[in-house]
């Protein structure tokens, strides 16, 4: 199924129709919109965790959870919503004796209007049709068109209807969301005058590309795109003294977890030389399963990835994972060293992905900040050290690369809260924004200011009733109902 | 005077190197280096400002209180950098009881790195070399390298050695503010791998072209332009029937107000057809001053800009400002009507530079909601209307076509507080965020979050003692102190 140019026209006629009344909606009301939506999707839960088996391969323990989280986020940002901080009220009161005398102004953020979002492979719930773009978008007050994955285009087209019907049957109006397929289609509405804003989940390369048609475009916007990240971890030598069992264990088990598919899988870990930290890994790793990856094309692809990294004269096999089944990805672990890192880290510290990560050898602190400077922009980095280690420079290297530093952790797994950043610089995420969490509504949202407005032509939210019952700041202070 | 590709390389690594030094300043001394900046512009207020009068021709009134907005700003974001709420502290403590476990968070927002600002030819203090884009980009903990506008260089040469010197004898580190000159420079600062965002204020040609630069990057970085506005006025009949005198006066003042050169003059005014306000206008109009534009250039091009207006068979002149000698700008009141607009918008909304206004008939609300509608966005729309006028349908244009919403009152005059939204809707700029008051300060940070950190291995505002000081967020509720 390809979205043809007349039917998108008429989603975008609807979504634009759809967009006032989605950013005049009162917080209440959008709260029980997006509640709506999350309760239709935990209604029809076993109908869409078989679809969305069948066409991804991840199992039902793992799409039931899933699904889970991404109720869960639709229902953060109802409370989100609700909180009231996201709408940064800010009134300045007049100051007539200033020099130039000071008008009342009165700030807040609103809808940007329409987004688009492309959903990703890799989540088939969390992060497509409603997933974690779709909820914030809608959270902020807009109306969203997504793009389906083709990887799950009866999941995609099951999870619109059932929630766009949700929200309709809520109160919501048409054309709060609307699905459309094909690469062409999603070329088209990254660039249709109606969309204002674009969430992305995929690969570099796709991801590029329409970053460069939102930013060529006569008027441009926003593209909010996570494109790749290969998730550096440093463990350090007492670490690996204190404990190297658990953190060979951990590491196995976080490269292989959904079959190495996660965006946060620990791509390139820096070990050091001679710890023997290598020989731990593989003893938990020939032990480790593999399985089909999300897609044939997908499956048939991680070999040629392992073989260009195999391909270089300084990366060996240190151990393989339980035989599989033709159609399936066996686990692998390489392992290379820091100096050929610094010198080929177009080569080596690409993004693989699947179940596969690349150990890398360091013998000095100066070799492992040359080649960990190589890195590339990150969503994750990872370090583990014991107190008394000396990792500041360490700290001051990953802190600038990624997004989000974890200590005695392993990076897949994303909470979704308040203090979640997913993002990272380039090529990790291509804004100073993140997907996942609460914050991310901010990517779908614009100040506007008034002033001098009389009172009752201003938007609800900022009149003085209002803002007695939510955060703001007032006169540069800060205020909490 | 041009800055070479050796020259630029030297600043961009002194920049990188005082980058850190400056992300990790705590707010104290951060605040105390902004403080010190413009005490220095104001120890050297007259050199300064003897210098930008020869260049721009501006006047020293204008100018003297230029430098005060200036040194202002630098103020404003000391007092923003101490008070605290831009770092959006937000912690998530531990939860090992939630499916799955929940870690420890803790985010802020940090410097995203060096920053590049273009400085503007109308604000040669307020918008250059240590003006808004320069505060904030210092205030969110990054150094600056300024390319300097042709218009004005000895003046961006003195400002910047003077705030340059200021900063280093405050004990800031060596490359916290640079300046280059030469639009090839220019280009290559925004395209340099140093450089992580970059502040803009100009012309939609030559902002569009560096917006095309930083987006084409192999890393894009964020461009925050302000390109140019019409900022459309909408009058209502019992507007004019009330105060039609003071609202022609008001006019006249606000468009000839700096000669037309401000960024938010009011380029179009929705008048009703039949009110008399044309007559009105004319009467103030014709005693009005015009003057030397900011350069000659800009002076030539002044009447190409009018006579592409005239050529329009709709448009007519209402009234000429007082003869004015050769090589000075002599303000022009031109008038159409709703239906040429609607029709060739892209003629007659062009935004044009200098002390011309054009008034648009209208005859009917719809006439004026559909001319309204073609306006490009903007930085400011005003309402002049009284109560009991039906403004709901004009307002809801223009709040989404201008980012900040005037009743009663003219565009020009941008004060600079907490609550200021200085941005709008492309071409007005190409962010969603603002480029005048507090909230500037967000368009150079990034956010970053620590997981499960140990208490010595956070930064210090993340730390339990630090964050009962400052504003933040804990699970989910925001604390003031």
């Amino acid at each position: 199924m390809t979205t043809t140019t007349a039917e998108l026209e008429t989603l975008a006629a609807a979504a634009a129709a759809a967009a006032p009344i989605w950013r005049g909606s009162d917080a209440a009301t959008r709260a029980s919109w997006l509640r709506a939506a999350a309760d239709a999707l935990d209604a029809h839960i076993d109908e869409l965790v078989v679809i969305a088996d069948e066409e991804t391969r991840l199992g039902e323990t793992r799409l039931r959870g899933e699904v889970g989280r991404t109720t869960g986020q639709l229902r953060l940002f109802a409370t989100v919503v609700e909180e009231g901080s996201y709408l940064e009220l800010t009134v300045d009161d007049a100051d007539p004796s200033a020099t130039p005398p000071r008008p009342e102004l009165r700030r807040m953020l609103t809808g940007v209007g329409p987004v688009a979002v492309f959903s990703a492979s890799n989540f088939p719930f969390a992060f497509s049709v409603a997933g974690g773009d779709t909820a914030s978008a809608l959270a902020a007050g807009n109306p969203v068109i997504v793009k389906a994955h083709s990887g799950h285009p009866r999941l995609s087209e099951r999870t619109a209807t059932i929630v766009a019907e949700a929200l309709v049957a809520a109160g919501a109006p048409e054309g709060s969301l609307a699905l459309v397929e094909g690469r062409e289609a999603g070329n088209a509405l990254v660039q249709h005058p109606v969309i204002q804003a674009a969430g992305f989940t995929g690969s570099l390369g796709g991801g590029r590309a329409l970053f460069d048609l939102a930013s060529g475009r006569p008027d441009p916007i926003p593209f909010y795109g996570e494109l790749g990240s290969v998730n550096p971890v440093v463990i350090t030598p007492t670490a690996i003294a204190a404990r190297g069992d658990a953190l060979a264990q951990g590491l196995v088990g976080s490269f292989t977890l959904g079959v190495g598919q996660f965006c946060t899988k620990p791509g390139v870990v820096f070990i050091p030389a001679g710890a023997g930290f290598e020989d731990l890994v593989a003893g938990f790793a020939t032990g480790s399963a593999g399985g089909p990856l999300l897609t044939d094309r997908i499956t048939a692809a991680f070999p040629e990835g392992i073989e260009h990294l195999e391909a270089d004269p300084s990366v060996s096999v240190v151990a393989q994972g339980l035989p599989v089944e033709a159609g399936a990805a066996r686990p692998v672990v390489l392992s290379t060293d820091a100096a050929a890192v610094a010198a080929r880290p177009e080569t080596l510290l690409e993004e693989c992905f699947g179940p596969v990560t690349l150990l890398v050898r360091y013998s000095s602190d100066e070799e492992l900040l040359t080649a960990l400077r190589a890195v590339p922009g990150s969503l994750t980095g990872t370090l583990h050290s014991e107190p008394g280690d000396d990792v500041a420079d360490v700290l001051a290297v990953l802190e600038r690369k990624v997004g989000r530093v974890l200590f005695a952790g392993w990076p897949t797994g994303v909470a979704v809260t308040w203090s979640q950043h997913h993002g990272g610089p380039w090529p990790a995420t291509t804004s100073l924004h993140t997907s996942v969490g609460a914050t991310a509504i901010r990517r779908f949202l614009r100040p506007v200011t008034f002033q001098d407005a009389p009172e009752s032509l201003l938007p609800d939210v900022l009149r003085d009733a209002s803002l007695a019952a939510l955060p703001h700041r007032r006169n540069g202070v800060l205020q909490v109902p």
